[in-house]
């Protein structure tokens, strides 16, 4: 395996951290270029102490620059920046031919109408929209070799996504039926230094929010109807819960009349039988945060109500690993044609 | 206000130990009498030293009898025992002209068959379940007044049932949309010491539990069966989550053809708009369970969704307050012809 | 017991917050003006939704003025304002002829040069210093009676001073050997939005910090060494860990030559075998957060180690009730000469 | 690198687990035979889903039986077994000629009559005392290679003995004057099944307990006695916190006479700065559980306090890994020769 060269831009929020910790013991990747709005001219083991005797530990931060990234060597670049921000970083580092994993949203949503609609401005860079591929393996593996400009998907959509598309894509579902839960860590608010993600205001703390329009609601739907063949609107309700990690889901949908619950169990276990980051509970077994924290697995378990008829599908994922850096360097495995498990075993 | 005897039967337990804290300071009431399997000779002081110093401090626990109980000049009882094991205490609490606050889910259920159903085994006093008033003072005052047999509601129940009720009796909501999600403090679980209750276990976790069939659906059901008039069948998902105290629900319905979100508001505003315990949040407000913690509140707030076309219901309370020791105390309140907040206040 | 009219200065801080609870229910206080420099114009209840459906929701908090408080006829008012800010607001309160608890720093330490030394600054108002009382009262009853400005103990000096003074004050040990560790809770630290409070930072995380020289041990050692008569000089290792309220404070001191362990025992119990919020655990109890959470008490336990020969004297208080809010109206139960558990008992 | 078999016996208790997480990805090491009591003849993964699609899912578990582990091929053990249950296995497993790693304290102490002391029996297998090797590398690397017997060192010792152990050794400190003051997560009381180790009596909780001789005293005095080359004996207050892992420790010392702060900075960094899992943060540097968490990492950080001639050291691990499951594995990466960071980098 010959190293490729790698950059993280907006390696001090927590994804990019994550990144950073996945990458140490990555066996292919060569870690060239951290950059940080914050931080520049700091080393990694200082902004973060853990990091301390570990690989790139003395790597030192660079200015929150694509020509930085550019000229570091990079031949890939994961943009851990906020929505907005990654877009004129992206642009910049395809026209120096540096392949692009963005954490964002940016080049998530196909259509910048909609973008417009979720993320309240225009689309930042809507002609590279048509180069993007979702980035999420398990759906679109084939397009992701040659990509290079990809939209690694949001935690929230990677757990609501992957139980429901198999289901959609098979016709097994209503799909007006469909009413989706969460629950997130609230690393999930990112290093975001605001009063309601202190300690004291999360500590012995639940709440819902976002409802009824979150913004990850529309690269959910986009690819609900893309496995649909037909426009899906669903509902979904994400909620703030005292845990530093991971992301439960718990979906309910109407089978169709006359779907059985064991073609549900069928559907799934084709899709996903032979997926290595998915692992399928089946109709007995469940779902825990703890079970995959700090992993790249998604679990999925499922139950079918027979008073009311609705499937129950329950999801759970670390919202930092499978839910962003761990997804993101499991699309550069695909795009580097390496084995899809490379550096994210435990 | 002339005081009135009571006693906790199993006040070992969280629901038990939260009923000793609430009545420390209640006016009305004199605890005469505590008891317990475990703790029998003790004092409350010694088994929960957090009540040292206070009142009831030194009142010794006696063992786990009804006639202990009726021999100490007690004239109401709070069962904070086992389902089960609350039935027998309560008839013969009953025999001897004590009144009966239940606190276990053994006379929620009005059809003997359905608690059978559930609970698998058979009624243990199905001759008292006639007698017996659901313990929700917003929905039962009147029949409360005289009761001798309250069963306090169940706390998922409170929390779900409350926001419902009005919508479903107006007729505004479809009853075969119903979809309630709730998340549960540890507590919930009671004093169970069991692995999957461990602090390790639980911390830094959170899992869903008893779908597609939780036990208190049969409660939920009944009672919203009625405020329907039809018979209703939901699903619910309990979770539990790394809090002590709470639980939190999120409740989607599709309103019925034509009702609009007006009517939604007025129906909450004209069942709860003056009730003490029932803090209306409105259609921008949220509710989170920090507001609701150590207090006999259950918060609601609601959305509608135009892209779905569904209500989405969402509410907070402190399982261990007007889930469990509050409400009973509620009912005790209606019951003795007091003000209904009294003892209840911050 | 006739109304005191009352001022909360600073009142959406986690001291002011605190206060506004246990004056709910404080039967001899009406508050008349809450002042913040974030909120003012909002109501209680808006501001902090947990105190919807209680007295004084609908209060409206004015502007941080002192002339606003005297103006609203309050007759007394705690400071919960920042070290520095405080000094001013008394200055003008006092002149106005109200009477001040201030919860800050500002009027703790007696000596004006050790409070440049600790606090970097010179100290704002020295000549209010004479005027000022140490609030605690177990320590200081008789001069609080009288008393216009009183400097309400801090958090960890509580829960260091009141297990040593009677220890020192009777010459019972080594004034040279006492070394006091320090767990708080991070609302310990105040409403303080900066990275290091997040909850991702602080949750499954211990650090020590400010060791060894804490502005807190300004006030420590000048108590333990008006206790002692001559100069106390003693290490502090205050840390923080992750729970919403609590200081837990594990102090080592060697005994003087022949002090029997009994004669320890025997001088806290004549020191506070009749206080109402210490509550002595002796030398086989313990002491735990979770019986102090929300209560005016410290507990106190002790052991001694026959090995080394020291005393271990263990503590638990609540940072926010016998730490700050609930001294502080202790403090004023004793100005006002009310019963001193008045408004704090459960 | 020819791989070595090896055993865990007890791997279902939390130590047993982390044995388990790390062997995983220690190019080394092939898992032969793990055992349990409660769990014999389920899968790894069946008993921890969270290994579920990792190596070594599929193995299941053995009774808890040395004759199988010597039958497995297994050519060294881990004991993660109650202190009293391992010393039986190791003598039956060192005569079938099995190196054993014991992660309990049946081979720490050296003298039986001190084991007797602090344990309360005889000790179970005295004879094997002269053949155990303390097992912390970076005291004792020499002899762990050739070592067949190895007494892993305890979670709380080794955050006490590792800071102190070159200050004691090179006479710089008073030995009579050393108080150490630890916080440990909730892991380290083992799985556990007792009330006071639920979610909800650890949750918003902390408490000293084991004050003033925890068993782990023992142990930590030997080693302390023989770097000071005469009886050490210290005081040691542990603490549990509501976390899930991770020891914090605030060591308080004086150091002899006319010792410089330099002179300390100098030993520890002439002791450690070569070691690769001890990071010495230094006099201005700090230490936090969230720094070490999940790596084999001790942290040491240190202040000289001028107005009380003190030291201060400061000390972090995670008590699952360097103080229990890593160090055994590093233990074993130096009695095979390996290097010693062998699958316990990131």
């Amino acid at each position: 395996m010959s190293l490729v060269q790698a950059a993280i831009a907006g390696a001090t929020g927590y994804s990019g951290e994550e990144l950073v910790r996945l990458l140490i013991r990555h066996p292919g990747v060569e870690l060239a270029c951290v950059t940080s709005r914050t931080d520049a001219g700091r080393a990694i083991g200082e902004v973060f102490p853990r990091f301390q005797g570990q690989k790139y530990a003395d790597l030192k931060f660079s200015g929150s620059d694509p020509a930085i990234i550019a000229a570091s060597g990079a031949r890939v670049a994961f943009l851990a920046l906020p929505h907005g921000a990654a877009a004129p970083f992206a642009r910049a580092l395809l026209e120096a031919g540096v392949r692009v994993i963005d954490l964002s949203a940016d080049f998530r949503i196909r259509d910048a109408a909609i973008y417009r609609e979720f993320y309240g401005h225009d689309h930042p860079a809507p002609e590279l929209l048509p180069r993007s591929v979702y980035g999420i393996p398990e759906l679109y593996r084939a397009q992701l070799h040659g990509a290079n400009l990809v939209a690694s998907a949001g935690c929230y959509p990677t757990s609501i996504i992957l139980p429901l598309h198999p289901l959609l894509k098979a016709g097994l579902l209503d799909p007006a039926s469909i009413v989706a839960t969460s629950l997130s860590g609230v690393s999930g608010a990112g290093r975001n230094v605001a009063a309601e993600y202190l300690y004291v205001e999360c500590n012995e703390n639940a709440r819902p929010y976002g409802v009824p329009k979150h913004r990850h609601l529309a690269e959910i739907e986009q690819e609900l109807s893309a496995a649909a063949g037909r426009p899906v609107v669903i509902n979904f309700a994400p909620h703030l819960i005292p845990v530093t990690r991971g992301i439960l889901s718990t979906i309910h949908a109407m089978p169709r009349p006359g779907v059985a619950p064991c073609a549900i169990t069928a559907a799934l276990e084709a899709a996903y039988g032979a997926e290595p980051f998915i692992r399928l509970q089946g109709e007995q077994g469940t779902v825990e945060l703890k079970n995959v924290a700090h992993t790249n697995f998604l679990d999925i378990a499922w139950r079918h109500d027979p008073r009311t008829g609705r499937l129950i599908l329950m999801s759970a994922e670390d919202n930092l690993v499978k839910g962003a850096a761990g997804q993101a360097i499991q699309n550069l495995n695909v795009m580097c044609h390496w084995a899809e498990a490379t550096g994210l075993s435990l």
